[in-house]
């Protein structure tokens, strides 16, 4: 999407120099606007580790290329299949619980180990990353169009009024390649003329609804408000919002949606007021064992300073601030679950669906037992 | 309640001149103890003003008191009855919103106009005014009295095991003169030496949670976790919260309850998983003229900028900090409705009530029509 007047995506070879890959430091935004430069496996390493990069897909894609850069790195280490193997366990290594990051570093090695032919390990490293960018990319674009018919419905309704719709963190295109999840039917509407406008959930404790969500929407020109996570409720009872749209970052194959905390009291506020409450996934974060998402997802606890300390800039320099009382412990953690009875429908790539094993296996019949 | 090792309450006058007025200076908390000498009138106008205190039983005592102020203040102004008009006038009008500021005010203003001597009135406006602290601070006892019952009772059914309690925002003793309200059935089990845990919302965006609440209770020994707004719905879910506790700004004579910005996606969450929601509030809240919270109250809007800068310490220095996309708006609402229907019960001065007109009307029969 844009930045500024210029088309971006958030990972990409380098035009001058294709050994090189290029990302943003997205741990920099909304202060900063700063591209990286990565030209090894160890930096790409880094980039995963300490989240210069986040986002199920775009994690993906950053270990295909962290594999990219194993082949034509020019190191004095000889390119054996163990050495791939070591460097495909040291990507994965980088953020253990990233399911596609495994699934994408053992797509190129498995390519890797087809041939003993380094000219031939290069095209098919690049080849294959480049596949994985496209069917990412491929996922978030259908995802935007199957969604963009639910806003469009909307907008007639209201006979052309503004849409408002409500989203939770960042489901972005920082977190895909482009368009993300959540917001891709949103980029679609805008970019076809529909008017709508976006209140976008600060979401504590990291922000990333107002450092990411909100920069992101304002490059590209879509209107947005950030409210405090505790303001949905409110604008639902009035009538200020007629959707809402999240991501997700496990689904059951019931249905229940586990995605960033914050999320389940949306959805009871959507429900309570009869708001339609969607979520937007690519089909990856289903997870076709579980059947009870409240019970079965283990949620994950998080460092308690990132309660405490709290970003931002001051003059021109970018400054931590401590907001608690010294001694008063904090509980950081990660994400919820939304139950399936409070989802309104699923957007995925193959198109839309109740939030029920029914509904879900119809539009994935592969995976009926 | 007790800071460090000393009692404390929020207003008071001080012991080596009774021409002076002390408070605790709010706005430095948790970073600084700061206590205030306020000898003017004009002092007095600031500190409510500008949020050196803040929560309505202690602004309406605070207004008490700025009136002796304007009795005992060596000025060259003859204390005529026009002059104390004038000063109450000047006083209400520093929080024209606050219904107990004026309640306060003018009980002293009318105490004043009684007689013309300066003795008698300086005498009767520090009783009247040490009157107001005294039914403030007798009105909070007593829900701390009733309240403790509850607690007393989950505790037993928990066989004594650590009763969890969760609440929003600052309804604590800063509020108020001492033992708050949502906060007063807390101290008063803890005292009493039941074993008990508060869950505090950081209360975004002037986190008062995270500021006062959780200061008041750590300098009390109360133990309790500071958790982002967004937390709560899953530690419901987990059962991991026996009961909430939350205050009033302002309730309907049909129970419905304004209070801070987020409350009602917490009840909607005790609700979704039969955690007990209680509203605790001195009678003073009701506003027996309104049946329908939702549609009734209006809701203050905030500046913008309250989102936006987060404060907070740096080393030793106090730091404001921006958060957002330089241009990103934001709205900033102060609070919201809880309709009666998510509310376990009312817990006020007279007693424990439902949240509804019939049950309300049984502690408050003087108020039938």
């Amino acid at each position: 999407m844009k930045v500024g007047d210029i088309k971006f995506q958030t990972i990409w070879i380098k035009p001058e120099n294709p050994s090189v890959i290029q990302i943003i430091d997205q741990r920099k935004l909304p202060f900063k606007f700063v591209i990286e430069d990565i030209a090894s496996v160890e930096e790409m390493f880094i980039a995963i580790k300490d989240m210069h990069l986040r986002g199920a897909p775009l994690i993906g894609a950053a270990g295909a290329f962290g594999m990219y850069l194993a082949v034509i790195e020019k190191d004095t280490k000889t390119k054996t299949s163990e050495y791939y193997q070591e460097v495909a366990q040291y990507l994965v290594s980088s953020r253990p619980t990233a399911v596609n990051l495994e699934y994408s570093v053992n797509r190129i090695l498995s390519r890797l180990l087809e041939t003993k032919d380094h000219d031939r390990q290069k095209r098919a490293a690049l080849t294959e990353a480049l596949a994985i960018v496209g069917e990412e990319l491929e996922n978030c674009r259908r995802i935007g169009e199957y969604g963009q018919n639910l806003i469009q419905q909307i907008s007639q309704t209201k006979n052309g009024e503004t849409v408002n719709i409500l989203t939770h963190c960042n489901a972005g295109w920082l977190a895909c390649i482009d368009y993300g999840t959540a917001t891709s039917p949103i980029y679609f509407a805008h970019d076809k003329g529909i008017k709508l406008h976006v209140w976008v959930d600060e979401t504590r404790p990291r922000n990333q609804g107002a450092r990411l969500t909100a920069w992101e929407l304002g490059q590209h020109g879509v209107p947005h408000t950030v409210i405090a996570d505790n303001t949905g409720g409110h604008l639902m009872q009035h009538g200020m919002v007629d959707m809402v749209i999240v991501g997700s970052d496990r689904t059951t194959v019931t249905g229940d949606v586990a995605n960033k905390i914050g999320t389940y009291l949306k959805a009871l506020a959507a429900k309570d007021n009869n708001v339609p409450f969607y979520v937007a996934l690519p089909s990856s974060t289903f997870d076709w064992n579980l059947t009870d998402g409240v019970n079965q997802i283990p949620v994950e606890e998080r460092d308690a300073s990132e309660i405490r300390f709290v970003e931002g800039i001051e003059g021109a320099s970018v400054k931590i601030v401590d907001t608690l009382p010294k001694n008063s412990p904090a509980l950081n953690l990660g994400f919820d679950v939304t139950p399936a009875r409070l989802i309104t429908g699923l957007i995925t790539e193959r198109g839309i669906c109740k939030a029920s094993r029914e509904s879900i296996l119809t539009l994935f019949p592969e995976k009926k037992v």
